[in-house]
Formats: C-alpha cells, sequence, structure tokens
C-alpha cells in the first residue's frame, strides 16, 4: 500500500499526463507503472525523474541491455523489491538470457562477499591505487 | 590499519602461498593485493574466496568488462572504498573508457535515486509483475 | 508474521502494562501500535526503547513536526516499511501537509543520489572542511 | 584520492564552467567543492545534478535549513563522510546551532534503533495503516 | 514471488538433484527450503553456496548456535526478511531460548545506535587502535 | 576530523564527568573513546548512550565475549570503520582467538552472500515459516 495514492490519468495533473504520456511514445507501450503514478502526486518531480531515466538509459558507450543489468546489480545492493521485478522484467525483453541473469546474479553475490571482507577486515588500500588520475588532455 | 596482519609470502602458510601462485599465474602479474594478504591468515577462507573469484569473474555469458562494471555498482552502493579503487583499476585495465565509467556511474545514481522512490514511498508492485516464472522446458 | 508473539494487555506482564500505559497517556491514545506488542517480549527493552522516544522526539531546539521529518528520512534510507507507514501517518497528523511530504522525499531522493556520487567517485573532502571544531566557550 | 581527477576551471570544459559559473553565482561564494570538480569529468551528470540541488534545495513548503537537517540525516543513514563534512557545514553557516544538531542526531539515532527493531522483529504493519489514501480533490 | 522458479526435485537437473540429496542428509530433514529451490536454476551457484553453507556454520572455534546468532545478526542489518524468518527457526530448533533471543536483539538495536553515533559524528579512530596487528609467531 | 569537538575532562560539563567517571569505573581503565568525548557534546544522549551499553553488554543469557561477536557482526554489515576497530579490540581483551575472529568474519561473510541470494531472487518465504509464535505461558 503505497503512501501516496497511485493517480489515475483522471486524477493526474495536466504536467503529470504529459509525463505519461513520453513514457508511452519513448517506451511505445500504454501501460503505466505504478511508481510513476505515485510519483505523479508531485509533477516536479515525476518530470525530473523521468527526464533523467530517459536520458540515462538510452544506449551510448554502453548498450541498453548491460545499462539494464546494472540498475538490477544496484536494486539488488539496495533490496529494492519493485525495482528488482520491474527492471528484471525490462531486461529480459529487452534480452536477457536465464545465462546472463545467472551470471549478473553472481557477481552480485560475489562482490557482496568480497565487499564485506575488505571493509570487514578494514584492509587499508595498496599504495599502487593512490596515484591520483590525470586530467583529460587538452 | 586492517584488523589482521597483511602476510608477507614468508608469513603466510603453504596453503596460502598456493593461492598466491595461483592469483599470480590467473592473473599473468605477479602483484599481491591487500585484500587476499589480509584474507592469508584464514586460509580457508582465502582459498574459498578465490576459487570463487576466479569462477565468476570469468568471461561466460557476459564478458570479463561487464562483470567487472556490475561489480563496482555493487561496490558503490555497498560503499566499499577498497573495492571501488581496485575494481576501477580492473576495468580500465580490461579496455573501460572513460565515456563507459561516466555511464555506469550514471546508472548508479539513477538507480539510487528511483530505488529511493520506490522504497520512500512503498509503491506496491503492479499485478502484472506477479505473475510465477515457468520452469525450464524439459 | 512477527518473529515474536503480539502481546495482547492480558498477555503483557506488568512491567510491559506499565509502558503501554505510558504510551496512552503520553499520546492521549488507546491505541497501542505493533512494534511496542512485539517489543513488550522484552520489557527491559521495551521500557528502555520508549523511555527514549518519548525523551527524543518531544519538542526542544527542533519542533516536534521537524522531528517526525528527519525520521521518515532515516526510515526511507534504511528501508523500514513499518517505519515509513507509522511515521507518515504520525507527521500528518501533526501536521504535514502533501507540500511538505513532497518537498520532505525530494530531499531524501536528492541525498540519495550526490551521497552516491561522493562515494562512487571516492571524492576527497576539500581541506577547508577538514578544520577540527572548537570546543564550547568556558 | 576520487577515481578521477578533480578538474580545475582550466580544465573543465565550457560547459562544466558554466555550471561552475551559476554555482558560484547561486550562493554568492566564489569556492567550488571537490564533488563538482569530480562531477564536471561528466558535463552532463554535472548539469543534471547541479539542476536538481538548486531546485530541490531551494526553501519552499519547508524551509532551507530544514532541508538541510534532511538532507545530514540521509548522509548518516548512507555513511557518507564526504557529504556530512559538507552539509554540516553548509547547515551550520544557515543557523543550525548546536542545540538543533545534537537533536537532529538524537532523531537520526533513535530512529536508526526503532527501525532494526521493526525490521529485527519483521513487526506486520498495524491494519489501521493499510487504508489507501484517496487521490486529490478534483 | 521469486524471479525465477523454485523448482521442484523434477524440474531440477542432476546436479542441483545431487545438492539436494546433500542437504536433506546433512540437516537429517527431508524439506528444501525455498532459497535452494531459487537457486536450483543455476546448478553451479548452487553448489558453491551450500558447499559454503556447510564448511562455515559446522561447529569450529564456535559453536553452531553462536553462528546462527551471528548469521541472524548480520541478516537484521541487511533487512533480509526471508533470511530472518529461516535463520531464528534455525537457532530455536538448536537451542535458543527467548532469552537469548532477546539479548541478541538487544545487541543489535544497540550496535545500530552507536554504529551511527561513530559514523553520524564522523568520530576518529583513537590513536591507540592504530597498531599494526603482528603476524603469527613462525 | 570529527563533526563536534572531542571533549577534555576539563571542556565536559559536570554531567559528562559523571558519565567518563562510571566508564572508568565500570571498565577499570582509566582511558575514554574518542566516541564519548564527542558524545559529551550531548550529556543527555551520552548519559543516555552509555546507560544502554552497560546494559546490554552485561553478560546475562549470552555471555559478555558472545555479545561483543554479535556487535562486531552488525559493525561489519553497518560498515563502521570505528566500531570494528574499537570492538575486535575489546573482543581480543575478553578473550576472542584468531580462530575465533575468523569463524566470525566466514559467517558475516557467507550472510552477505546467502542475504543477497534472497533479495536479490526476491525468494518468497516457504509457508512453514508463517506460523504466528504463541505467546508466553501465563
Amino acid at each position: 500500500m503505497a503512501l501516496v495514492p497511485l493517480l489515475t490519468d483522471d486524477e493526474a495533473d495536466a504536467r503529470a499526463r504529459a509525463v505519461f504520456d513520453d513514457i508511452r511514445t519513448t517506451r511505445a507501450n500504454n501501460y503505466i507503472n505504478n511508481i510513476w503514478r505515485a510519483l505523479a502526486n508531485d509533477p516536479d518531480q515525476l518530470q525530473a525523474t523521468w527526464s533523467q531515466v530517459k536520458r540515462t538509459m538510452a544506449p551510448g558507450a554502453l548498450d541498453a541491455l548491460t545499462k539494464e543489468l546494472i540498475y538490477i546489480a544496484v536494486s539488488a545492493a539496495n533490496n529494492c523489491s519493485y525495482c528488482l521485478h520491474t527492471h528484471t522484467a525490462a531486461a529480459r525483453s529487452k534480452g536477457m538470457s536465464e545465462a546472463m541473469f545467472n551470471e549478473l546474479m553472481q557477481v552480485v553475490y560475489l562482490a557482496s562477499l568480497t565487499n564485506r571482507v575488505a571493509i570487514g577486515l578494514q584492509v587499508e588500500l595498496d599504495q599502487r591505487y593512490l596515484q591520483p588520475p590525470s586530467p583529460p588532455a587538452a
């Protein structure tokens, strides 16, 4: 049960409806996920969040599926049930095979373990990783 | 300052030294990171952890660089300073460009935000994501 | 389903019932939340926790509503579903408007993102923030 | 040591420098914090992040100081050392007294404890908090 | 609803079934928990995880019940509902009394609070804890 | 560098000094850890925290060393560097051997991994763990 109502198209205000329309067009899909209907209670935040999703998840130096895998990994680390369900579905629809999902999760589990080794033992960083990165060439 | 000594090759016992040797061979690199020298105080755990790293990070349905990106994403979510430094270096040595790193981090930031939207508003999962996945075909 | 029974007034022991009574008096409300009925299995901890809640949430240099907002923010960061529901209700009953809730959540989302920027990029603290704070004047 | 170089004004590109300029104007302060110099390696993300900070931290239904307190609370929950230092300084410069800081932290500590009670005991939500919130009046 | 099917004995492949058999034998109990049926979709990971559980949870310098208590503590800190339920049941079956459970949780709550004090105030480590630990005697 | 000054005995007020004295007496040790000197800026919180530490860490159904192990486990999960250093030292002074420390950490690593399996795959709880616990006998 969300802390705010999930607004229908009729309940959402004009700005929120415009975002719904853009989501539908961008995704070529008429369905609007609950998270957007919840965010519609704050049209400013809805707009800002959607515009960041649109910009960030578009393919670039990384392809769209790799971005979904990274998104799932963060959602698993952050314990976001909603996000794990919706983005696993999204990744599958973008071509994630079950073998890819298994390997994604294997890395998530491994990093969960080794992160805890480094933190639990308070391992200090090796000198060789302490060199300042160089600025981009002019 | 680690909670346990970082064992030199001479201080490590025979089983730990055998793991050090396998790390050197597998990575074609003589350097042993501090995390392994810390784990060498518990040779059983050193062996189990290294064998899991070796198995998990090898290319399969996902290539080795994609696995490093996922690893970095989890390490950022888990706030593991040691892991962020060492795996960013590893990813760069495996071909991660600065554009790729930027996009990786963009997805990490976005998921951090939208995970918090879904959690903060306690958005309930859409019915459509609640279908039981089917078992593999016989 | 809690890991311990939610004790009714009859099942709770005398010390726990005394805390229930104080909660009822302090809040001018007969209802006892499930968290207190769960804690009643350990009357010492029930008493200690309630006394800390009573002391901490009372208005002081910060008013009672601001304290509820801070409480919600931490509960969102910690992914505590129970706490988000009960304290959002409490904040609304203390006068939190939907506009205030929206802005509270905007800051929670923003901090979730920028915290991850600072951590993900391992940004070192600017020298100017490293000055030791001075002790209070005698 | 950040994972990317902290770009000086000269090293930053034109878009990043424009953001630096807007930060300086908005804050009436010539100093640019390290987090912005780190983000300048990705001018798109720098611009998006700064525009969200500017929009979100401006006073509205909540005043600017209350927003800083919420920001600090989230940063404490997320263990962001950089953010705790910079935003505690910001809050002090906006009028946070030591008494206010103490009470802020008291609530953060309390919520950390009671969040863990609700989670640790897996307390189920009281029926009364499960009513769907009503949509805004037309 | 899990993201992968919970495989029955018939749906699991031969390697996964062999792990199921070893779980049954080791625990002298015919029931297989859902987590293993979910992991059975990735027999490699199932095998690796079970072998680590078997090795780690066996009594050694710490007895089996103390290990369960530590496991519950981590699961509470990590907000793992599934793990809290299953391991509290396991600990009770290994002899954890309600008094022990109460004290376990008291420490979990206390550490949640004092961890947040140390982090929230950014308390620097006392010099006396910064001495390097000595390597084991030859 | 803490966000508040670490108060010397002379800088602390009378109430804080009384807590310092009780710490010294209880621990039969003249040294006061930095965390108490930081908390001394808020004598109420100092007093409340110390009284909870004193009550909780005393032996009861669990012995003092087991409580330290649980404390370390939570501190590792919460990424509290200060707490890991101070409580590992405390546990060693109370008799924790290196073999015990290794096994403690093995369980912490394992739970970090399996918590992430249960969360990452969103495994639903087995029916058998959903029985309501019974209230204590009258």
